[in-house]
């Protein structure tokens, strides 16, 4: 029997890199799709508590069994879940390809990432992909092949002491990566700016912008790898306990 | 000099919990509130990239400097350290109290504690206090009590391998309350459930719901700690990397 593979994403069901990871799970196996009604790119881990949520199925990718959903990335692998899939296990999620990187950090803010995570909560092994190119006319080849033979091996030999893979991959021909690195996440962070401006009614706004700013000097981390010609692989958890902190913060023991 | 202390949270400016953490930070420090201007439960780590974001200096906590947000917990943290405060050091951040249990998994759906760990990623220390009791109108006596505890003891001895605090204080009195231990997150998910309805239109929509499942055995985790009386504190972090299972995918790397 083929394995039923849940392909989502946070740039919206039309966004081309959701199709072009539809294409690789439909070579993998049985493909159920359940992703955004609309861009929901900076959703993290979102859920939606105080809202109903709507899900229509759509006839856009052929032969494959889509639903859009109103809510965010999270909400959408819960109604895949428990509405759609319903007694069906669900084997692999797949989420993105997401324009852009989610590396390093970006892990907490992603939409696609927090995704796949919430796929693993509920103990399915989970990939998130990201392509190192923000532009909605990317070239998703590169991608595709090495989404295909991470997602293919995951399949074969199964996840060990994880149910995560963050996948970065970089802006390159496929001739050019020099290969699969299996590394921990960077540490860095966005040095923000927000931009003031006017409204037409004359009221003062703010846009967030920023800067991603990398402070690891290891070559054992994602940036590292990424910026050296490597697609990335960070074995990823929902376990946030900083462990090795526990014993030196005793002292509030009492 | 005073240190100079951040407050925010995730149910929005004219919360009760916020109210109570304000007074708790006001006897230890110089307060500044940047909080969001609606409820914001469950918005996880969501950051505003779509659209602009207003900021209004209110004056509802007497001799407070304080700004309502128009963003999420997260916007509001980011807000503040870089329109807000400008120049100024932000010495400790408390997000909360929340209303309801941010213990186990729930810190990952929080906006309370996304919040508390953006301003961990801004490298200030950070602790999020939750009181399991969802009422807007919880008595919070013995949650400022702890928090007022807890947060001296940091300000005075500092953080140690950690910069984040998960804090979730029984419902109880500050009697019957057995302690503070500081532990591990449990391992537990939601079972959720989507209730199906129909809306004057005839349109259907779902509505999340769910119960939160317990799996972990052990007795140094957060739920049991909680359930055993006494008041849980996770020292927390926001890399998400599985570091034990980066050998065992090494089969990944080529």
């Amino acid at each position: 029997m083929k394995p039923l593979i849940l392909v989502t994403n946070d740039d919206g069901i039309a966004a081309p890199g959701i199709k072009a990871l539809i294409k690789v799970a439909a070579q993998l196996g049985d493909v159920l799709v359940v992703a955004p009604d609309s861009p929901q790119s900076g959703q993290g881990h979102a859920i939606t508590l105080e809202h109903p949520l709507r899900l229509y199925p759509v006839d856009i990718f052929p032969g494959i069994e889509a639903y859009e959903c109103s809510g965010t990335p999270v909400d959408c692998v819960k109604m895949a879940k428990h509405v759609v899939a319903k007694g069906r296990k669900i084997d692999l999620c797949l989420s993105g390809i997401n324009h852009g990187s989610n590396s390093s950090i970006n892990i907490i803010y992603s939409g696609t990432m927090s995704a796949a995570m919430e796929a693993s909560i509920e103990k399915i092994p989970s990939i998130g992909f990201s392509l190192l190119d923000y532009s909605m006319e990317a070239d998703f080849t590169t991608a595709k092949h090495f989404a295909k033979k991470i997602a293919a091996n995951v399949l074969k030999h199964g996840m060990k002491d994880t149910l995560l893979l963050n996948v970065n991959i970089p802006k390159l021909p496929i001739e050019q990566i020099k290969g699969i690195k299996v590394c921990r996440q960077a540490e860095g962070h966005w040095a923000e700016e927000f931009i003031p401006n006017t409204d037409p009614s004359g009221r003062k706004y703010y846009w967030l912008s920023g800067k991603f700013t990398y402070e690891d000097t290891g070559e054992d981390n994602d940036i590292w790898a990424l910026s050296n010609g490597y697609v990335s692989v960070v074995p990823s958890m929902h376990d946030l306990t900083a462990h090795t902190a526990i014993p030196s913060m005793s002292y509030l023991n009492q």
